[in-house]
């Protein structure tokens, strides 16, 4: 997996989120509650809550397209409450990776990495796809999944994977 | 990230799950109650158990290997039901994952992989790592982690990520 194509999933796993959004809609209007109730869901009282879970899957996309192609991340305050700005939180995210292209990742592996809470330090651009970026952003998506799905919405894994590419015999 | 580094990815989270569990053992014991406990414990009533969880984070790395480097995957039998059953699986599992190096992964991603869920169809195996394998690990392992931490367990984002490679300036 190159690291465009890295970009290119969470850019899709960002759309089947978009579609787990849309279930938790629909189904907050079928019980006739607010859905932005579960953007303050969580499963711990220590763990971050749905609202922080969409920051954080967003930002791991942003920083990965960011850090492995020299660009510079956009700027998006972590002030969203509802679903509707989480929706859009997201689709900036998803337009920031559109002006991506995957020569811009030329040279990603050896790129030097620093974000601001390695004091200093930095990761080799393959271990920060490889050890931070990929595991991290799975994580933060499979935590809004999860809390989505703990309190009730129905979704099962295909919902989670999304499209995928197969062939005839 | 090639297939080979998508393994060894898998054997370093596979080894941070059994800190996990380490964690959920010493909890289980502070507040003196059957760890098995928690090896029955779900996110939701139609979702996998902790058990079941393990059992599926296990077979996407297992799976992963096998297909990907063109070997036959070891038989585990879906027969755990107490953490010292999962930890001898998961130790199954590291052990077959160091028998498969990275030479065995040339022309990976041009293989044919088609698990019989397919029915018949095949991803590329290119396909397969991106779309399936990758996201599914990581799914099942944060489901693992979920489940923990919903209970009680005190993990924290580093124990999800493990070790991380990191130079001085």
């Amino acid at each position: 997996m190159t690291p465009y194509q890295a970009i290119e999933l969470f850019a899709k796993t960002l759309g089947n989120l978009e579609k787990w959004m849309d279930k938790a809609e629909a189904y907050a209007k079928d019980r006739g509650f607010e859905v932005d109730v579960l953007a303050q869901s969580r499963l711990a009282p220590d763990q971050y809550s749905l609202v922080k879970q969409v920051q954080a899957v967003c930002d791991q996309a942003k920083f990965a397209a960011a850090y492995l192609s020299g660009g510079k991340a956009p700027s998006h305050p972590d002030t969203e409450t509802t679903f509707a700005e989480l929706r859009a939180r997201i689709q900036k995210v998803e337009e920031y990776l559109a002006t991506v292209s995957e020569k811009d990742f030329a040279g990603a592996d050896d790129r030097k990495v620093a974000p601001a809470w390695l004091g200093g330090r930095w990761f080799r651009g393959s271990d920060y796809l490889v050890e931070m970026a990929i595991p991290n952003f799975f994580f933060h998506a499979s935590m809004a999944y999860a809390i989505l799905r703990h309190n009730g919405v129905n979704l099962g894994k295909m919902d989670y994977i999304g499209g995928i590419t197969t062939h005839e015999k």
